[in-house]
Parts: structure tokens; C-alpha cells; sequence
């Protein structure tokens, strides 16, 4: 998608890709393939970028770290790391007043069993790095329940479960000369710990506390000195105030609405982040826009299925990222636009769901 | 253009370029560099395609139609002709009832001389085939000051030269299943023969008028059998009536502005009609919808003058197509989207000459 913002501002993207069948690897013409666990690999890469920026966050930092002397690295080893180390990111957001569930280092049953005493039970240990998507997460209700999570020696965090209403996130961007701009505050809709859809914007929410929000994500993004997107995922509690959960600095999934659905994309936000232009207009363009994830079925050929949804709703836009169907796998979004918000969900609902099982809803 | 909308749908783009560095081969993984005359070149990049498509009308009948045994060629070479021979492209809209301007094929002066005393001077001489972008045109008052083309043995074609009020285009497509849309009649703005501006809607144009209009090209496609996209140039006469210019089988440059203003782009539209998919819906995004061409100055470096262009107008959306820049060759164009015409023109046309000249205006 990134390629797609490339080829508009005319900027050359080169890739290093695991493997030549992988996404991104498929639609870019200068393509490494390699291992970005390879020094050697990064070092031959970075030859010739201009900057070097990332699609996840698992390049090691000491490596992000040592490139950086050859070539500009956006965002930087020293705001990467609060998306790598959980515990680093907790560390950071609490100095600077960002709003955080309860939280500790956690190394033993005692500590664990100090913690529930004082913030409740169940509560949530996560490992402190490779955490994605629900792995590295775990919900407990006593150290006798982690005993064998805290006996790998894994770095871990425990939080408090906090008692949240939904789940919100705010997809902002910031440049090396210290422009920031935020996007609407969104909900996203998890099922099974999977974000299903994105709701854009989050709809009745609060003017001030989506002010709020948005104020939160981009102080982070300023105090952590991100360069790029930034994308903070985030609990709303009763009440309506707002506390940080996870952190993402790249485009993000949170985002993906945006591509139609907002004057500047976040992919091309990221661009300009991280090349150092002026950023981009957020607005949206409809006031609302739905993104439902494609996650992969039994059956690999959505292709085939693009014709009834095509066919059923002309205004529906189709991502599909060329990735192997694997059941569970995000393999793709759509996209709605409206002014309807029942109308909207309804309308990437039936297309997700036509084109990950070939059923009709 | 087209590989930003085939990286959304997960259709694999291939490129037959006759250079690394032409725009399209430079952001596809799959390019064979070749020459479109040479029908083996031809044959061997058509091999695993399961669609070919044009993004010019130079391709040989000849070879599109032996391609044509081979693998499915979208428009074919029945259709494409029309769009390669201006002769038979006025013959068959004659026969079909498609509003002309009164023409004649000629080869003589003798002909010339009849054609130009019945329907006036100065008359517009045009080469049947090899016309491009207002070479291949010339306009004349008498036979002796078209005996040197006259004598070249190229077949001519002469056109009254119609006093028209300004010119339109109309984008359409058809898919092989028949199926058909047409975007909004568009203006296109002229400067020296090469169209410096879109305007979509084109302003107060009559909505019988633009139906005509609409009417007019999804009736050429359809009694043509293009598959594809279709961009039908027109000049709208005092009275309101149109009457047709010329034919483009591809996506047109009367139509980039649907890439932030339409639904569903132009690049899109030809790729789900050569894919014979059901199209998308060709509405528009904001009421008004500027294009400017950029056209390549003196100073090559179109990238450094991003800064101010993106820091004025964070709505700008700027597309440069990775060409070498020659002094009036099309490089890239900008779009401007929004409610009061005179404003978003002049937001486009601020963007488009300040990258073009460093000029501010």
C-alpha cells in the first residue's frame, strides 16, 4: 500500500523482503531479498536509500541503531524501541503523563501475586518484547495460572484488565522538523482479540475526549521523537476518558480507511514523514468510513468472489494484499463510505464476509 | 497509474517497456523490455498473461490481432482501429449517428479544394494514422498550403474546423459482458494544442446537454465492442450540441482526476472492464474536481519544489510520473478538490506552476 503512495510522489521504493512471494516483494520493482535479522543485509540495503523506514517493528534496535550511521533511519532506534519493549514503552508514557493502566516489571510469583492484591484479578501479562497480535499476551488470575510463562525467563509487564468500553485508536504522524498532524479518532471492533472493523470516526464520541485522544497520541509522538506514523491504540473507559494500550510506528491497521476515505493516506503520510515533506491533510472525505478486515477462510480463491460484491455494491473498494490464504490471516480489507452509519458497517460487512467464505448476508 | 489500482485488487501487473526506465517499468517487478512493433516480443510477454491491455494505441493491428489467438486482448483490434485510424473511426461514427464534424478523406488537391469550398476555410487536415497530441494535424486555408503533406503519400483525412465554444471529454467504460458507466462530462482546458486543465464537472453545462454527451461515448463503445476504458474528446458548439474530436482506448488524461475525485479511478475502471468484473461506480467524491498537467521547464528538479507546494495547500495531491523532464513533455499533474470552482482552480493551478517553475503565483 506504501507502493501505491510511492508511485503518485514519483519516490522509488526499494524493498527487502524475506522471500519474492511476499506483498510487498510483489508490486515493487527493486527488490533484496534477505533477512532483516542480517546486519549484512540491512548494510547492503541501505546502500543507496536515501531513508530507510520499516512495515513492522522486529528489526533488532542495535541494528536500527548501526545503520543509522550510514543512512537517515525513520523512525529512529530511540523512538523504535517503545514499539518493541513494552516494558520501555510503559516506562516512557508514565514520565510523561501519558494515561496508562496500572503496570510493573514483573519477574516472580510474589511480584505478580503483590500486583493482583493491589490492581485486581484477572490481570494481563504481557511479554516485554514479540508481543503481535495476541500472541505474547495472556490473561491470569493468580501466579499459579503464569507460573509457566514466568518460568521461561521471558522479560514480562502485568497491567491491570482495564474495564473498557471500547477500543479506540488515533493514527497521527510526525516529521523530523516537528510537524504533527492526527486523524479522526476511530473504534475498532475486535473479535477474538482481532480487529474485524474500524469505525471511522469513532461515532458519538465526545468532542473533548476525543480531543483528548488525539492530544495524547501526538504528545507521545513528539516526546518519543517519532518519525512517521504512529498509530496508538487505546481502551475508552466508562466515562469516556481514554488510556494507552499498545503502540505501533508505522502504518497501521487502525488506518487502513484512510486510503479512500481521507484527503492524504496514512501510507502516504508515512512518506512524507519520513522523507521530511510537509505532511498532509487528515480529512476525511465522507463523514463515515467503514474497514472490515479480510481474514482468510477454507477457501483460497477470493478472487472468484469479487464478482457478487463488485456487482452488489459499486462503491465498495477491494484490498486484497496478495498474501497465501491461511484460515485467520489478515489477507485483505474494504472499505465502505457513507453518511449512514448502520448503512456503512452493513455494506463492508456483507463484502467481507461474501469474500472470506462465499456466503450471502 | 494503473499499478497503484492493481495493487489493490491483487491483480499481478506485467509491463512490455522499451526501457528500464520508462514510468511504468519502473514501479511493476514483472518487466520485459521490448519493442511493441516486434510481434515475437509481443508473443513472448503475452505468454502467462491472462489479459492484455494498452496503455497507448501504437501497437499494430496486425499483432493485436494475432496476439488475439492467443490470449484474451482487451479493446481488440476491431475496436482499437477506430482509435488508430482517424479515416475508419469517422466512417463508423458517421454510420452509427455519432454527431461529426463534416469530413472527407482526401488525396488530392482537387479534393481538397471541393471539401474546403463547400464547408469553408480554414479547413483542419489530419493524418489518418500516427496522429499524437497535435502532431499529425495541421490547419490550412488552401490546397497550395498543404501540397508538401499533400505529397507525402500519408493518408489524409479533412475536418471542418468547427467553431466550437470550448471542449469536453467523456470518460466510459465497457466490460466484454456489456456492462457500462460514464464518468461526468469533464472541460478540458487547451494551451498551445496540449490540455493544461480538467475541470470536473465541466461548469454549467446543460444536464440535456451533458446527457447527450454521455449518451454520444457509451453509445461508440458500445457499437464499437470496446473493452476497456473509452475517452471521448469533444468540442461542445454555441447552441450546446457536441460534436466528437477524437477516441482514446485507455485511460485518458481527461480522466486523472478521478484517481482522488471518483469512487472508482479510471485505472481501476479499465482494469476491472479488461478483467470482466462489474464496474464501480463512477461518482464523484466533492463537487468540484480540478487537474493540471505538469509540463516539464527548463529545471528538472520537480522534487525539490514539493516543499512549498505540500506546506500551502495540505489538500494537494501531486502525482509525477518518474519521466525524464523535457521542456513541455507531460510529467506528472496535480489535483484540487473541493466545493467553489474558482478556488480549487486556483489551488491547482498555484500547485502546478509552482512545480513546474519555481514561480509563485
Amino acid at each position: 500500500m506504501t507502493q501505491q503512495a510511492a508511485i503518485a510522489l514519483g519516490v522509488e521504493l526499494r524493498v527487502l523482503a524475506g522471500a519474492p512471494d511476499e506483498s510487498a516483494a510483489r508490486v515493487v520493482g527493486g527488490v533484496q531479498i534477505g533477512d532483516y535479522r542480517d546486519l549484512a543485509a540491512l548494510r547492503e540495503f541501505a546502500r543507496g536509500c536515501d531513508v530507510v523506514t520499516f512495515d513492522h517493528e522486529h528489526v533488532p534496535s542495535e541494528h536500527v541503531e548501526a545503520l543509522a550511521d550510514e543512512v537517515a533511519v525513520r523512525p529512529g532506534a530511540a523512538a523504535l524501541v517503545h514499539a518493541q519493549d513494552k516494558a520501555v514503552m510503559r516506562e516512557r508514557l508514565s514520565a510523561i503523563g501519558a494515561p496508562c493502566p496500572a503496570w510493573a516489571r514483573v519477574a516472580s510469583a510474589g511480584e505478580l501475586e503483590a500486583f493482583a492484591r493491589e490492581h485486581g484479578r484477572p490481570f494481563v501479562l504481557k511479554a516485554a518484547r514479540g508481543g503481535y497480535d495476541g500472541r505474547g499476551v495472556w490473561v491470569f488470575s493468580s501466579a499459579d495460572e503464569a507460573a509457566e510463562v514466568l518460568a521461561s525467563g521471558t522479560p514480562l509487564i502485568v497491567e491491570e484488565l482495564v474495564p473498557y468500553e471500547r477500543e479506540l485508536a488515533v493514527v497521527v504522524a510526525r516529521s523530523p522538523h516537528g510537524q504533527g498532524v492526527s486523524y479522526p479518532v476511530v473504534e475498532t471492533v475486535q473479535k477474538d482479540g482481532i480487529c474485524v472493523e474500524v469505525i471511522a470516526p469513532a461515532q458519538g464520541l465526545d468532542p473533548e475526549h476525543a480531543a483528548q485522544a488525539q492530544h495524547v497520541a501526538l504528545k507521545i509522538a513528539n516526546e518519543l521523537g517519532v518519525t512517521g506514523v504512529l498509530a496508538v491504540e487505546m481502551f475508552q473507559l466508562p466515562g469516556g476518558r481514554v488510556v494507552v494500550n499498545e503502540l505501533a510506528m508505522r502504518p497501521h491497521n487502525s488506518g487502513h480507511w484512510t486510503i479512500e476515505g481521507a484527503r492524504t493516506s496514512q501510507f502516504e503520510q508515512h512518506l512524507r514523514a519520513v522523507l521530511d515533506l510537509p505532511l498532509g491533510s487528515p480529512s476525511p472525505v465522507a463523514p463515515v468510513v467503514v474497514m472490515a478486515n479480510l481474514l482468510g477462510g477454507e477457501d483460497p480463491d477470493v478472487y472468484r468472489r469479487y464478482e457478487h460484491v463488485m456487482a452488489h455494491d459499486p462503491g465498495i473498494k477491494i484490498h486484497f494484499y496478495g498474501k497465501e490464504v491461511r484460515p485467520g490471516r489478515k489477507i485483505g480489507h474494504v472499505t465502505a463510505l457513507g453518511t449512514d452509519v448502520d448503512d456503512v458497517r452493513a455494506r463492508a460487512r456483507h463484502a467481507a464476509v461474501h469474500l472470506m467464505t462465499g456466503e450471502y448476508v
